[in-house]
């Protein structure tokens, strides 16, 4: 009886796998403000070439470089694991794996596109790197990789989170990286926030502005962005292919695979390299979940929409609750974004994959239940994961059903335990659906006619 | 170019290394108040059957539990790492490895007993555990496992810590512990020192007081002790007895082993093992490295006294600043004990083993060194290790020789980031060692004729 399913350094995935390549509708241009599909070239101010490339790719397979192989050694691959634990304690009848991301040293799986991210801008020769950043998960991991890679890496942080959530700040300052509060005046965008809401707390969107600002103004920084893109799923398909294959070690194959989404690089990451097998007539089903004060898939309009705030970014045809909605206050702080990838939402749009909503307090007392059979106390945002498997391994056991269930344990959770204090002093809320926020934000959709 | 190097779970070992064994003059037997060995038969009232067996026993190989090595298979076999980003870093010819515990799903070495500890203690019927902490590693350690042996667990912590340090105290309540802030009012030890100092922030010796009493007062009660012991010693020999398997996977054989020593536990985990080539002739340096301010081999003195502040526990043989020491604060919290393990002391005492004492700034220098070459974020117990390391490879740069040296990484500093914040904020500082309060300490040390 095996736990752990490990593979050698040398089975580190050699090519990630581009879903674009099997998808049967391609996803929608973005659009320049315009109207007018956005070319590689209007990218290239705040992206280096190789990413360029990957971002508008339609090859299946794309070659990893060996660098990056190399740097993600310190923690790739990635273990799987069976829980046994849980299951005897679900008294279920399905098998439940798991993925563990949180051993890579900024303890989420996002220093796997923040290492392929440094490469390519140092092989471009830029010098500085700019990012946003929530609760730091991302601003972190992108401490880090800036730092194998000899770059400058400048982090907009949310000024809330700034304040209340120090230690991952701390962390990237251990890598060497700056770290700012955001809205900061010295931005543009950061000074006309601050100009109309001085008190503002500053949001995901706005840190996103300000640091594509300063990185379209410099020839020597490039902007670096944790999820949404193309490239940045295509470099976290390394999760699913290891996956797979160490399934395959134990002859195993999921009947569903789960992931939190946010963004879409936790899911895309796990979930993409099985599409491949079910767009060549495998069954498996690919369940992405979300929060249901934020979801985004499950009750966003599909159309195209700013991925920041002020309205930076090209438009992007994604599922959306619109580009100035600010979620409530959950504390998966990954999970707190107005879009989606636009590989997810066409894969979503399609009826290839599948979306559910939880309720923050379930989402907690998953995490817990797991955290006292399997060990590892996850974050916030892997417990949307861990909802979702636990509910479907107990209707599993209701029908006798001995499912194998996979899911992405993005992330461990030692930079949320308020979270959890919060949790069990029931100070914790769940959030109704912000039905009167959502059509609002939807009202400010930019208006669109695709050429 | 291998920088992981992985053991399956059948690698486990089977038996843990009794270093009494080899050791050329046995550790002096505990004594009582009398002056008398104390027999096992009195170390009853607290410590379960198998445990007491182990403190005791001069056998070399002690077979592990089948239950043990699978609760383990949660993390262990933990990696072993080959520091190539750090040795380029310092340009040293020396190869530098590091055995990772950071792994364990509390973050450090500590589970590796206390899930021993759990299961003994479960064999013998016991169904409620009480233990002290400082920062949290070892309180939370037994959290963990007391939950996967069905043990109630609950946790004198020492106030300050308490106070400070809130997110092991959280960790542990997720793992479904108890957790109080010691001195208490719920022991006729912790009622003392609150009646003669109100205001007191608490210390390690008067949590041990607390815990132990409260062990001895009830049946279905057991201590549990994270260091100093034989047995947690033994439990703990299974970091160096991977190690070695790792190290013959690519050739290579230490010249020198490092590793953090406060209760010794750390140290003999990882030394030991190799302790055993060592008395059969083999060359190998074995070194604890301790702080500067706390120096309890290169200072004490080498004499009978106290584990815990008040008095409650067996007077054991060991070097020592005094049972009534206070160390001063440094961030090192698993380092602050006045005393060590007795094993460990008969070895230094016989010229067998080493000591180097370091200094805090240095500590956390060697850290964040660490941390932008390798990517994990040390503890600041392990930051010891890493310092002498580090001094050693230059020195070894100095001299052009290329030794090999292995050090434990024992856990991360994810709940240390604070000690972290205040180093780059210069709001750390190094203490001279604490002569005047050693001095007055050591004229406490109970007055022992042995027997």
């Amino acid at each position: 009886m095996t736990t752990k399913i490990l593979l050698d350094e040398q089975d580190i995935p050699t090519h990630w796998y581009n879903v674009v390549a099997d998808m049967p509708n391609p996803p929608a241009p973005p659009l320049g403000p315009d109207g007018r599909p956005v070319g590689p070239e209007a990218l290239a101010a705040i992206f280096p070439p190789g990413l360029i490339e990957q971002e508008v790719s339609t090859e299946r397979w794309i070659p990893i470089p060996e660098p990056v192989r190399e740097a993600w050694r310190l923690w790739r691959p990635s273990p799987l694991y069976r829980a046994y634990r849980l299951e005897q304690a679900l008294g279920t009848p399905a098998k439940i794996f798991y993925k563990y991301e949180g051993v890579s040293p900024a303890g989420s799986h996002k220093p796997n596109t923040a290492v392929a991210q440094a490469y390519y801008n140092h092989e471009a020769g830029i010098r500085r790197l700019t990012t946003e950043t929530g609760a730091g998960q991302w601003g972190s991991s992108l401490a880090l990789a800036g730092r194998m890679f000899d770059l400058e890496v400048r982090v907009y942080m949310v000024r809330i989170s700034y304040e209340q959530k120090p230690y991952r700040r701390s962390m990237m300052k251990v890598w060497g990286a700056e770290v700012f509060p955001s809205p900061t005046e010295m931005t543009e965008a950061g000074r006309k926030v601050l100009a109309e809401h001085p008190d503002t707390t500053g949001s995901l969107g706005i840190a996103i502005s300000e640091a594509v600002e300063e990185a379209a103004g410099r020839t020597d920084t490039s902007y670096a962005l944790g999820s949404v893109l193309n490239h940045v799923l295509l470099h976290q398909t390394v999760i699913g292919l290891e996956a797979k294959k160490q399934l395959e070690q134990v002859g195993e194959y999921p009947d569903m695979v789960f992931a939190p989404c946010g963004g879409g690089s936790n899911f895309g990451g796990i979930a993409f390299p099985f599409f491949a097998d079910k767009a060549a007539g495998r069954e498996v089903e690919l369940v992405a979940v979300e929060p249901q004060s934020c979801p985004t898939l499950t009750r966003g309009v599909y159309a195209y929409d700013y991925g920041d705030t002020v309205g930076l970014t090209p438009l992007l045809k994604m599922y959306t609750l619109g580009h100035d909605f600010v979620p409530p206050g959950i504390h998966a702080g990954g999970l707190r974004y107005h879009g989606d990838s636009p590989l997810v939402c066409q894969l979503y749009h399609d009826g290839l994959i599948q979306a559910r909503a939880v309720a923050q307090l379930a989402t907690f007392e998953a995490g817990v239940t797991f955290a006292r059979t399997e060990g590892i106390v996850p974050a916030p945002e892997s417990n949307h994961a861990i909802r979702a498997v636990i509910d479907e391994a107990l209707a599993c056991k209701e029908r006798g059903e001995p499912k194998t269930l996979l899911f992405n344990l993005s992330g461990h959770g030692h930079f949320d335990m308020s979270a959890y204090d919060k949790y069990f002093a029931g100070e914790l809320q769940d959030y109704a659906y912000p039905e009167e926020a959502v059509r609002e934000a939807l009202a400010h959709l930019p208006k669109v006619e695709a050429a």
